[in-house]
């Protein structure tokens, strides 16, 4: 091993070569850990003491690695969901650090599962990529516009060549100057989709230029995809699942368990979660649906770089005779059972815990299921902290008056 | 062992009351993956076999805790930063499942490197919270706003009180309807300060109550902080570190090791980066910053909730005489290098080696050598990512042209 | 006269009676007019002194009238236009109070005009009113969507009933919450079709809940038209004329003519109009397109109330072989030429001045033939903005030459 | 004449020359008129029966004018208004070809009146203007931001040098990459101050440029001003006047008057102009702000194609123990009494009718005092939109009843 690091030392070997040459990820990992506490001078013993193998990720996940990183893993739950495909109690792994997440959404859960559960529905499913052309203006951009619907039929062949489980929705062109972009919009079964869409995206856009010389793609992915950016584009037509969940919560529940009205919620969530989000021109009338998503996200083996548009989300609460209707949507989230991290060891026990591990039965159902447990959870995380903000006001308003008492 | 897990089948223990109960989370969290292998009848093991201590975590960073997962951690480098506090060579931690990322990161470090380092700063630093207090209509809404205004060094003493490392900044005041948010800005040293702030505000916003018994605070989180949702308020005004890394890379290492001509990534990055994401009015002008905070973010223990923002950065591209002007400005970057789960120990060690373990010898210098370093990388991974859609392109060109010989 | 406006004082007659009592506006008005001088003590003659007979206005464009406000008209041109159904040379009549906004114009169109003139195209071509109904949650809500999907043919004849040129193009239904919203997209010939598109949608709104009793609308229209705010939903998804103008100017007549090479009117559109635009979360990348639609909308007879959303573009320039592509795209042109103000007898003449005055030979080619000339004429003002932008660069750029000699 | 028209069709004489050449703009205009009659064969008398004198407008208004657009004029009122300067009833001028808008308006102040009136308070005023400069890199830029701190004084002098009415407020300063934006604001007594401003920084400009020889001048209007386009810095930060109106109105009025409850005003205006419009991510959370003030700024000569960023605006419902409390918050309203097409002849009526002609007492007020009506004015018009909507709502629920009965 010393050897090894000489020669990384001297400039002969470079790290991310040892993975090919000791033909063992964990060994190339603890060489490079050996490597950088020696150059470093410091202690890296914790990262080394992993428990997956990560020969594993050989290829598929991470490269140039030095073992792994751990991060607590706490359950919410149960949470009864009346999904289509989530059905039943789950108890929700979310891995998390910040303190108080795991206990403000178990809080929610309980309450939810109390009043009868969670509806939850997936109402659309397409991963998108949107390559960038560059054409000489406006009558060859119409052209090739129209070449594109003509071709429909022809494209779509091409593009779901040997993917199974790739079927193409639709391609929607935007034209401004000489930019010609196709949002190619597609399901891809239970994978999150973005390297198959990208790949078969990748053979339509060759397809399209073989037929059009005169074309050049600038970007395979040109940003009306829109992957890892918060956006009005994913945030109006969607990408990924875009999936509701919500509940009725009789008015007694809310009192005795939470001590808060339902009007009270309501008030709050017109205010905070509306209305401020709405001036703050943000991707989030919520509260804290961030969170929620992040930590299954980590719990589950999803790409963390999409928490940005899965994040997105809309909280709505109204007063009805009986109590609270609360709902969340959100448009763009963006998940998978197969593919990525999700077949790591730590993330694939995540999964399998909610009943979603690998692919689903017929394919997409896993997905589906995973992206309504998500939902249904983001809408405990909801419940629990606009009624933690409206008790505040309460409480607030109890000590000022026996304050006021005291002078 | 058994004992407990009846008991929790009968409901007569909770399983949060574990930890309590045992006085020894990881004892509670074996108890809890047991009940759960159980009652679901699967196997939970490698969620089991973790190496940190999860008494760490009692009542700081989870609940109901059953175990941890792993996440692969690479590293990219060595990177040459040469920042206010960043100085020297970096070798980044990674913690991600996405395939290639962690390549293409390194790829850009050793153009940059190269090409004579990353210069970072953070150009503002500021967490924030906005409680949302009802008031009766303008008139009152103003008179508070006066009354703030003339409280001001008031208001910040109560503010700082008992926090050495907390320094109010400013208050910004809105005003609508009989919505009144004061979005409070304070530094908060090498933490990333969400918790310090917010019980900070409520200390504040008692204090603003008792002083105006007519007002009540609807919500301590108004949601113009904004926190955990992509908006325009922290896009245009900041939150956490705003922070700016440019670099100069020499026209021949371009064309040389990358294939790619400066006019050539400038191109790339005016019509994907900039037009496309303008166009989907999107909080990111850039290819793939989120993917750089976020694996930097599971590495060292930050708050990924707060990827939302977080991930918000432009990327900005120029030809010059010399060869390529690179830039990445982030905006609303929310790190710490103490509190949350930056004490874990996999996720020191992954501060340890960039040298931002813990507080820093001035308080926030470590905080702030993290931004620069998180930025830096971000470069990293544009210059990478540009090059390879911009070679993409020259790729197909040329792939055309032999195709066309052929035929 | 004076014994109806004793009545007025004495509260005996309505001010908005008048012109039913009196059975001409321009009596009425004069009456108006004489009262609020006496209760005023004010002179008000010069807006009595208007040529157009007000009783044209009557029931179609306005109440309570006291008369006409002059705005000044100019005309830039001629301007060339090869667009599908502007063809030949125009001049523009532009009204407005801003000095220099028709010289400007102006100049523009003359450097187009030397180079060939315009491309103009209207690409999508729709009017939209979006009601929101009330339903009882996400089931009933998916309930409606999939019957509007079934019905959507009786819908249609619903909708389309008694109007000749109204054609419906889709129906695209979004659900939050117990909210429903149906943003209806429809042709409206030579009309701007707002009125037409909300009289047909009340038509079907009653037809959803006739056959739908459990529904409510909220309102006719919902917000997701959007009719008179900006806003990402027309930005990306268009209302009224979707249109495109470009034009390729040669670098010897830039640079002769206006004193910029091509690379500078770049530089500053890419700095300026779409990074700064960008930043400023815009929706409008460009330098001064809401001037000359503000300009023809006024000359035109056009609702003024919808120069938000028909102001919003983007203009897009490019270095080329032989000089300058420029292009702009204006995504939400509310425009018409027959009903709303279009009939008065001054803006009449300016529609006829552009050949479009009133129905086109086939319904909707007069329409097109005003945005392509509205969009042609944005691309006249952004040529001579951006070229008086760069050269003021120039200047300043000698100044500080020759002052560093002196130095 | 015919002379002359022989010359301009010769390409002797340009038409643009003809004020200067005839000395008589009246006389140019009608020249221009003839020459289009002409070479189109079509008649343009309506244009050329203005009353007012065109020679007013020379070099200041217009070049190249055919005559004058006539637009009716009509009033809402009165309106019983208690602002800081508008104080009393008000009869309010609305120039606009869109039929039933001057009744909708007139019903709100006629119920707002019962109700004691508007409360409305200009709460911001500046004008902005934000050059944008190009500097080397983050090194220069920041050090330029330190240089702009340390210079403010003598930059405020160099800045105000010569205009009375001018005070500059703070320079805001944006670095991205190699661009420097510098967002100027200014107050700038009652004219709206746009050239004002722009004439100032300009000076500004040089000045900095003059002390620091390496910056250059990209574009004097650098977009983040904003000018003329609806984006975030200006909804969130203003523009012009940010101004405040309110009114509580009484139950019984409202249900008397308008058939509605505060409830159902209330309901419609969440779902519709709050939720609606936030998730069309619009520059508006209104129903039609946009109407009134489009009118009223083409009664009062304000520049039109400000219209964009003056019409976003806020309407807030509450239900309170007494009624309604309903407000609106314009923070970019850009209006002035002095400049501009203020001093025409019929504008200028326009202005007197509202006491706000020309300067004001003190510099400023006569320009808030219009601002206070315009946005007591949108009060009017939101309220009576809100309660159609709202009633709209009921006749359906009533006819489906009446029409369930019968079958």
């Amino acid at each position: 091993m010393d050897e090894l690091i000489e020669k990384i030392k001297k400039g002969e070997l470079k790290m991310y070569e040892l993975d090919d040459f000791t033909k063992d990820v964990n060994k190339a990992a603890e060489i490079r850990r050996k490597y950088l506490m020696e150059i470093f001078n410091i202690e890296l013993s914790k990262i080394g003491e992993y428990s997956i193998d990560l020969n594993l990720t050989y290829k598929k996940n991470i490269e140039n690695a030095i073992g792994c990183v751990q991060i607590p893993l706490g359950i919410a739950g149960p949470l009864l969901i009346n999904g289509e495909f989530a059905k039943g109690n789950f108890f929700v792994p979310l891995a998390t650090t910040e303190g108080a997440l795991v206990a403000s959404v178990n809080r929610g859960c309980s309450i939810l599962t109390s009043s009868g559960g969670v509806q939850a529905k997936v109402i659309d499913d397409k991963m998108t990529r949107a390559p960038l052309f560059k054409v000489s203006g406006m009558k060859r951009g119409l052209e090739i516009i129209g070449w594109i619907k003509e071709h429909y039929e022809d494209l779509k062949e091409k593009f779901q060549e040997g993917s199974r489980h790739l079927q193409l929705k639709s391609i929607k062109p935007w034209l401004i100057g000489t930019n010609l972009w196709l949002r190619i919009e597609a399901e891809t079964g239970d994978a999150m989709g973005m390297n198959m869409v990208t790949i078969a995206s990748e053979r339509m856009a060759r397809y399209i230029i073989e037929h059009n010389s005169d074309l050049s793609l600038v970007a395979l992915s040109g940003n009306l995809c829109t992957d890892k950016k918060p956006g009005s584009i994913n945030w109006l037509l969607g990408r990924g699942k875009s999936v509701i969940a919500e509940a009725f919560i009789e008015r007694k529940i809310l009192e005795n368990r939470l001590k808060v009205t339902p009007r009270e919620i309501v008030d709050v969530n017109n205010r905070k979660n509306i209305l401020a989000s709405a001036f703050a021109h943000a991707y989030g009338l919520n509260a804290q649906i961030a969170n929620i998503v992040a930590a299954i996200f980590l719990a589950t083996g999803q790409d963390a770089g999409q928490l940005t548009e899965s994040s997105m989300g809309i909280t709505y609460a109204e007063e009805t005779g009986e109590g609270l209707y609360l709902s969340v949507y959100l448009p763009s989230l963006e998940v998978g059972t197969v593919g990525g991290g999700t077949h790591l060891p730590t993330q694939r026990e995540a999964l399998r815990l909610i009943g979603c591990e690998g692919g689903g039965e017929k394919p997409g159902n896993n997905a589906k299921k995973l992206a309504e447990v998500i939902a249904s959870t983001c809408l405990a995380g909801e419940l629990s902290l606009l009624s933690a903000l409206a008790k505040n006001e309460l409480a607030k308003a109890h000590e000022k008056l026996g304050r006021a008492k005291t002078k």
